[in-house]
């Protein structure tokens, strides 16, 4: 038992088997991340050099856009992982910024030191290739929801499918989200 | 060596080490399929049984808005992997098309083997996890673009990005995985 990364072990153990002795070698090659309410893990032009599993809190990740206003991308709430995942693959410089939305713990997997730790604990190459494709899966969704559905429809199916993400985030990162201004989204809450 | 899934070998040896044997057991468990132009792998309510590899020829994914005009959120060329990764995860019935935009050759992977060929096989799961994460990055990239790109410069950028494109498939698709009209890209086209 992990007492560290008690959701970290758990979410694992729930896509493959993890001996105490996998968990402790998993525990020597994380590393816990506190993070204040909009500290940063990374700024643009910076590299991605971590995968990140939300333990608590919530993050998100945006760049600016042509007229510097900040355009949210994706948020990752508990048991997600989050990363600018080009960069990470490449080590090349990210065009993102990753922000704590609130005050938060994850765990942090270094991109040197993750081949190896695949070597140690081989099944982790099956939990990532799960998590992956999970992830992949969201963001084909997400770019179904951004063609198919009018500006209203999207606030509707986000409010519905996720409401506890109104208590957490504010309204202004979430406008972003659903490519609304703050103003039409507050317009919108009015009207539900 | 494989006679009959050449790329598909080449491409996995890119990324782990396969023996003959293992080729040998990996080919029992694949199918390849054949398609005419126009040919579909899947249509909207059935369920996404197969991930799939292009071999050869090139693939799309769509679905139809609510003006009933097909909107196609990804291709894939040679070497790419492409499903409906939620309908195939799930075994729920998929809201797209999968569609071979000309005469192609994919290799199949069948969702209910794909646990016992990893177990055979264990160094696919790493193979297929590198493939999940730069889907996946590609997809975040993809996001990024629709929100930060002018439908111009989209225009611009998948030019550049991907000029044997507009050899291969046809203008409308092009388009219509843009956000452009057919009316406008042609406008676009005629300006460069």
């Amino acid at each position: 038992m992990s007492n560290t990364y008690p959701e970290f072990i758990a979410h694992i153990r729930r896509y493959v088997e993890l001996s105490d002795q996998d968990v402790a070698i998993l525990e020597m090659y994380v590393h816990p991340v506190e993070l204040k309410r909009r500290e940063y893990l990374l700024k643009e032009g910076e590299v991605c050099r971590y995968n990140y599993f939300v333990e608590k809190g919530c993050l998100r990740m945006y760049f600016y856009n042509e007229k510097m206003v900040e355009q949210t991308t994706q948020f990752a709430l508990e048991t997600w992982w989050l990363s600018d995942y080009f960069s990470f693959a490449r080590q090349s410089p990210s065009q993102y910024y990753l922000q704590a939305v609130e005050k938060s713990f994850v765990v942090a997997i270094d991109y040197s030191i993750q081949d190896k730790l695949f070597r140690e604990v081989p099944q982790l190459e099956h939990y990532f290739r799960i998590m992956m494709q999970r992830a992949l899966a969201a963001s084909q969704l997400r770019v179904k929801m951004i063609y198919q559905l009018s500006k209203e429809e999207m606030y509707t199916h986000f409010v519905t499918s996720f409401p506890q993400f109104f208590q957490r985030v504010p309204q202004y990162m979430i406008a972003s989200y659903l490519g609304l201004t703050p103003e039409y989204m507050s317009e919108l809450r009015k009207k539900r």
